[in-house]
């Protein structure tokens, strides 16, 4: 029985249980899916000022559950599922942490490697492309990344108009393939849910990161295996932190049961 | 329940059998494990001739199960492990079969790179570094990749002799830590099965491909996707292909119960 | 006469003075400069861990700094300098506001690269030189890049020490020339204002970022340039952000005059 | 006087005549050139799985040809041209010989980064175009190419119908000039003999690769060099490989005279 | 107070005068711009062959400006800018020279990306691009570069209509962006000068290579280092050079005073 | 019946005619080996401002040609052969002429890439490595270079001893297998004619740039193919040029019959 903690870097309660979903749906029978958000940042993260908030958010939303467990959220964690799609933050979760930390971008590329040639991105806003290809960079993961292409549409309208935002990924996996990709990954955890409908109504594999970051860190529990402690993912140095992780927020963040 | 079909691309049975044993432990409750070698070919892959070959011959002998299927080996098969490190051929097995077709090498790195900022790799002889890093540079998966070391000994000598191996893969992945590596990926299916003891004498993740195979296979069942048949991968043409597949042998190769 | 704000990533006011003696002998002479750090956070940065938080804490200084003008540090700011050395948190910043940012780690390789053909960096802890190497990665500037050399000491200490700190980057920048590089780069705050002696007694330029990034700053507002706002870099959506900025203080954060 | 021997990966004798006349116009005069096909295989390659089912075809018609001389292809042999454009094989073929093996796609590729600045492919069929890719990735020739184009036809169908194949060719080859490659390679065996027409047509060079072939390894042959032996090419290691190569089919293969 | 020289690649009186007037604009005010062109060589600068005319051409002219130093021109020069945009050369004069050299594609390079994530180039005519393209590849500046663009106008007739030249340099500059530059850098001499403007129209940073060259050139002075001298760009070797530099020539060069 | 020019960068009859005799023996029966040098320059070249310099003078020269046939020199010319080892100028030689232009330098890594995965170089001076790199980058043909390695000995002083030279030339090409070549290029036009007995010595195979460059002329005479004229390799522009090329100079250079 392993325990994955999908943690979504945004403040918005519904992002959250809508991942949380999809995670479940995708999980083995032997894992307990749990999922929390920030109590303090940003309702979405659409650039690089959102997410560099929500990172710290995200690991300050961390020191509070060890400090204060609380039902349903505490540790022991298997693996995190780090929610956002090209956010910054993954290394700093890695260290943090000693279990496994898969960032939803990363593992959405992963799995399109092994299924064709190019892989192509469908995402939310056209501002998301750079983070988006950065965070490939930096994960070696951009060589058999055939571009990314935007629904126009923002994270929070997105996960609402489900049947208006999985006609608008279509159309824009449709460019993607026509500009060569053979798989399509979808690019913002807003797309949760609908990998299987889209990948029928294009007729190729389309990549669900939330499903497929629930199956990487299954993959590594399984392994047992975990990062790597020995270089630039040790754990943080002792030192002096002035006022950092936040005193306990008054009120309790909205969580998914 | 899903059956997952190991192939030596090598014809030594023992290999078969090590891989497979590697594999089962590694394997989910739900996954069933079988595994096959070419009924020709070569006792072992050690460069690019020998990996030519064991292709082809691999290629024939997943058309021999499907003609005449054979007990404990018949069809369906949800995924195929293409257990050769970075030998030639994935892209062939993935033309053919319309099931996920998983690299031991690629898998390794796939989940290397989830593990930290660089991976090394220690293989069996020298010669097969170069044949090792062109299969990642082609998979997108070199940027990430410290190097690649040897114990300098062949690949079934390496698989005979446990303890000397596994001395002997300790030197080299220190060499590959020191070096810049911060996770080390087993170069071999000769090694498969030391993953563990491994990881623990290193204080370093040490990742077996075999292992990690079976888990990304899992992956691609689990997420219901499968090769992309739209661009390069998709199925062969139909057309005159002269005495291919071999007509059958006269006599069975042998194989794991 | 234009007003440069140096934002100091980290807590420590001794720091932030170090790098404020540093940029006004660089300014030219109607440059003003300024300087500060966050009221919350981390007391030197060693780690993504530490950048992240450190991100955070500036993001959230600056904008304590918009609604509550603090004497000898209000705005108009021409140009901000981001202080850490290959911290993440530049684009942040570059969302945030219609001024130049300009990063010392990036500031550094721009005018090294003017210089020679290969540059090498000397930073503080080998820890610090993944993060480095991947800034570079992701500005562009890793091409001429030869190589990311440690001093093995901590950032305050390297800041406390200054004999020591100079003796120990001396003999890094020998072996970074060894290597092939032909000029070398200061990779720490801890080191500003050692430049012009590292040059004398190295015998090749000894680049000292934060130096570096006040001229880039002055190049920037003689040339009427900043920051792009039409992709990647706009600035942030207007949206709910629960808690953030952070309440002010209770106490006034240390503060060189 | 030197002996090439042009070794057609696919079973068309046809294909195998035309490529052996486009050859004897390309050689000089103390060159005498043999041409073969493999005995069993694959009647055109058209994606990955016939690749590798044609390179061992191929190797075992060199070994059957070792071992049973038939007149007019008996060695010895100076080079050898592996006329199959982007197939797998040339790495495989030159660990088992020690003369210098030519690849028709290199070939071109070489030739044409002698004549601009930028070579773009012209092909048959579109899936060919990411195995080609692939290949030039890994001989290094990439980073030149401005792109690989199709004429969307089969090898055997292109072969067939040279008014049509030039007309189409042409289309492609302008495309790829507007697209801003200065030079054009003939991306098919079935396209051998075009060159001149096409570049009087193209004004433009166009270089057919079974012609740049042969002069290649004319070159080898006049300089005195061969395949180096000391790393990944050395000769295949002895083993025990059953079955392989095949027994000698019961019939003998077309074969130009 | 110091002394920059802009060395003008073509003998275009007109366009040294072009060039000056905006190097003055964007100097400091304690910078003296003074600027020169060859005596012999080619009115502009128009593909590689006029590229190494140019050259050598400088490197004369250099060498006459020290022999027999003309009132306004003679040294001390405290920086060279290297006023041709992509052009050969600039290693030549920093071999020669122990001041800083800055070339103005550089230094638009290099301005350009402390603006945004990608840089677009507009130059003159088309067949310039290559050459552009080149000199961003040595120099390590063409990662972030999204691409050249040209408006079809030779350097000279560019230089003379400022105004056409300014509504095809906006059109390009929006093509520019269309295809995700976020900053465009003007890519030939004969646009100096016109960035204020281009800016203002445009709606994102338009950086001028000869402004940004004299900040840089500042920039390096203020720093106090200069080129290396002790790899590559070490000083010529003393040497036999027969006829080199050049016999003074019978008349004067035209020369802005 | 073909001529062959080769065009010596460097003033040093004797370097002229060490190239020619290495070439004359490295050309096949219809070929006829040319040779010259500029009237003007440098008497060797070791380094890039004695590599513009020797650019021009060597444009110079073929212009003096055209103009004033001499004996044994004139046209037609049905390729030149650059014989600098990584010097520029060789796109300025393609836009003059209509005729195949071939660097040593890449004709050394063309022929080196189709004998092994990895080719080192050998060259003079320590300097002249950056050059070197920066000349196989610009032509796409560095991925495959695992290096270069220099004999410290200048120009002159390596063509002079040649006993000398091959022992230093053989411990450097030693290195250059040891780190991971396969295949080994002489890096300069003064080791011109060493190849075969440093082949012998080597036990790998030599490339001799010199020789590699005839049979690469040879090969683009054969195939009827040429420098494209279409891109950035189109003929100069027609323009004022004053004082260019120079007028004939009063003595005749030497030149070996």
């Amino acid at each position: 029985m392993s325990r994955i903690l999908l943690l979504n870097p945004n403040t918005s309660g519904s992002m959250t249980e809508r991942m949380l979903a999809a995670a479940r749906d995708a999980a083995g029978p032997g894992t307990v899916l749990l999922a929390t958000q920030p109590s303090w940042g940003t309702s979405s993260v659409e650039g690089y000022y959102d997410g560099y908030v929500s990172v710290a958010a995200a690991l300050d939303r961390l020191a509070q559950l060890r400090e204060q467990p609380e039902p349903g959220l505490a540790e022991p964690w298997d693996a995190i599922i780090w929610a956002g799609f090209g956010d910054a933050g993954r290394e700093g979760l890695q260290e943090l942490l000693d279990v496994p930390v898969i960032s939803i971008a990363e593992a959405a590329a992963h799995v399109a490697m092994l299924l064709g040639r190019r892989f192509g991105i469908v995402t939310t806003l056209a501002r998301a492309r750079g983070q988006i290809e950065d965070a490939l960079l930096v994960a070696g993961l951009l060589e058999r990344c055939a571009g990314i292409w935007s629904i126009d549409a923002a994270v929070l309208e997105s996960a609402a108009g489900e049947a208006e935002t999985i006609d608008r990924c279509l159309d824009q996996a449709r460019a993607a393939l026509a500009a060569g990709a053979e798989v399509v990954c979808l690019g913002s955890g807003a797309f949760a849910g609908t990998g299987p409908r889209l990948t029928a109504m294009l007729g190729a594999p389309v990549v669900d990161g939330v499903c497929a970051a629930v199956a990487l860190a299954e993959t590594c529990i399984r392994l047992g295996v975990s990062t790597s402690k020995i270089g630039a993912l040790a754990a943080p140095r002792a030192k002096d932190r002035p006022g950092w992780p936040m005193p306990p927020p008054p009120q309790q963040p909205s969580r998914p049961e």
